[in-house]
């Protein structure tokens, strides 16, 4: 699944593919977050342009609409949402914790209430193995207990104990009853919240249960970014070099560089399609709220060191113009900015790490960009 | 401006080519609406794509946002919103008699309040036109008034009255003060509401100023069909063979394919943008509401006859799966869709005139259509 190319002589950066039923992905990789089978506001066409090479899309709200039964008429989610390339599906596992009404948490699994008709459904660590299974991603990831921010060493402990007890469960079940009709690879999640040991006693459990690759899971759940690098840090020295690493939901332009920097492979987060739709543009020298007055007659681009379409085509003059008066279009040509802006930052990243140079690019970028990381 | 290329054997059908400072136009042609200086949920890429090659926008819009003083530091519209093939502005009659408040008609012009803020305004005939020249379109409307449905007898001739006593000033300002950086022509519209007379003698009177082209007005505005095709009726052997007729604001795919073999040009319609941000599709049997649960694994497209890429790529099933979680996606594609069905629908239409088979097109096209219109 994975092949390592190479790594940065001074960091720990690494240059990567990862080989799936629907194509190959160049790592470091970002994956454009499509929850609910779409990237919001953006057409797969879109996405492709953007040069993005996997999508992630939620098994949880999937489950919930369409249903399963469209994907397993659909012949699978590539062929329901028209993306012939890689995808990776969440388990369900954050979304039953942030979303869901009533949870219940079980020794055996955990029962909620949709957000959306507050019907009862229980996940186990099995039906969350079936549920992607017939969605039919190319990545999946285990149901987990995703702790929160604060949490007490108690709920942490309990946190690592549960996903580790489900993650032998998950494992064994997806070796166990394969599908012929999907070719999917299975991820382990580490928890253990703000907690050193917690964070260690999770990775060693998880890696030992011998996933295709790890997720360092229970960060960006709302931690100052100091915490979010200690988890890194705790967890990165346990990670076996021979499969991918994936700081999950992470995060800001620069977080990614600085992630990099420690030896990530994979990341998503919602933030370039969210900004977009509030009108808020990433550029190499910041964040720009597009809406803003200054911007009434600039007719230069979002970003003048960017090459995409939105930028080459359209001013800042006339975006701000669409985003005052609410016009649907506005809110695309920001999201397509942003997504382009991530999925480039990548490639910039990649051919960093190439020319082991990716020392004197994150210090350039995270400059450029104001960054308070270093 | 109009080359009037052949008029079909056995209707009154025209094909002709309208030539702008801005490109050549095909006719008879659709004009999808850009309102705001956005065609709603569309880049002007998808609108490019669509074969569409010509824009209205809505001088009474722009002038309230972004405001003129955008328009001339951008040097036009063209380049403010990234066109650059024809445009047409309407002259805001329409939307000060629909959209704003406390309105009061006066002998030299209208005096309004902005139904964004309230603000005051009042618009000339002169001022109008000084409006739709910063603003820069190819081709620009005079401010008329266009009488409601139902309208009594003594409104619609107060209607006709103003509607001629400022054309006659629109175009006198008009040749006396064109701009050297624009390169416009100007419409006449006609009212008259459902009166025969009156129709016949705002028709008169409008072409005895002299415009470059024709528009019926006061049409689409809430009447039967019948009365709507009565107008064009009465007003039709008035107007010049040599230039171009706009019946403004139709309209539905029938009964433009009906106006067309009555030997309009030009057409232009918010239904295609607006019935697509409402999931309602149009297809060459007739409309479908997408979002129905029939569709709910349908993997066929919209419409079986359509060549668009939305047709080409996505399912009725994800579709619908789209606009059931309110994903601007899916308005996005069934809005591009259904430009596109009226962009191709046109060309057909010109096809048809071509081959003088328009008669048994317009037959066919009505029939598979489900029309009550023959």
């Amino acid at each position: 699944m994975f092949k390592l190319i190479k790594i940065d002589k001074n960091t720990k950066a690494r240059r990567g593919v990862v080989t799936t039923a629907h194509g190959e992905i160049q790592s470091p990789f970002f994956m454009p977050v499509g929850t609910n089978a779409s990237v919001k506001s953006l057409t797969f066409e879109d996405v492709n342009d953007t040069g993005a090479e996997i999508v992630l899309c939620n098994a949880y709200h999937l489950f919930l609409r369409p249903g399963l039964e469209v994907f397993e008429a659909a012949g699978g989610m590539h062929n329901f949402m028209n993306w012939h390339k890689p995808t990776l599906t969440d388990s369900g596992g954050y979304q039953v914790f942030s979303l869901a009404k009533l949870r219940k948490l079980r020794e055996d699994g955990v029962e909620f209430q949709s957000h959306i008709d507050g019907a009862y459904h229980f996940f186990t660590p099995e039906k969350v193995m079936d549920i992607q299974q017939s969605i039919g991603a190319d990545m999946i990831m285990p149901l987990d207990v995703c702790a929160p921010y604060p949490c007490s060493r108690e709920e942490a402990e309990r946190s690592v104990y549960l996903t580790t007890l489900w993650a032998k469960r998950a494992r064994k079940y997806f070796l166990e009853n394969r599908r012929s009709d999907r070719n999917q690879f299975g991820f382990g999640i580490i928890q253990g919240a703000t907690y050193k040991d917690l964070r260690e006693r999770s990775a060693k459990e998880i890696i030992d249960v011998d996933f295709d690759a790890y997720a360092i899971g229970g960060v960006s759940v709302g931690e100052p970014v100091k915490d979010m690098f200690e988890a890194l840090e705790w967890v990165m020295p346990f990670l076996p070099a021979d499969k991918p690493h994936y700081f999950m939901g992470i995060g800001l332009p620069d977080q990614i560089v600085k992630a990099v920097g420690e030896g990530i492979d994979m990341f998503d987060t919602c933030l370039p399609t969210r900004f977009g739709r509030h009108g808020t543009a990433f550029t190499s020298r910041g964040r720009i709220i597009v809406r803003n007055e200054e911007f009434k007659t600039d007719f230069g681009p979002i970003d003048p060191d960017c090459d995409c379409l939105v930028c080459k085509k359209y001013s800042k003059s006339y975006i701000r113009h669409l985003l005052k008066l609410k016009e649907i279009t506005g809110l695309k040509l920001v999201t397509y900015h942003n997504l382009y802006f991530y999925i480039s930052l990548m490639r910039r990243i990649r051919q960093a790490i190439e020319q082991d140079q990716y020392q004197s690019f994150m210090t350039e970028f995270l400059t450029k960009y104001g960054s308070e990381l270093k």
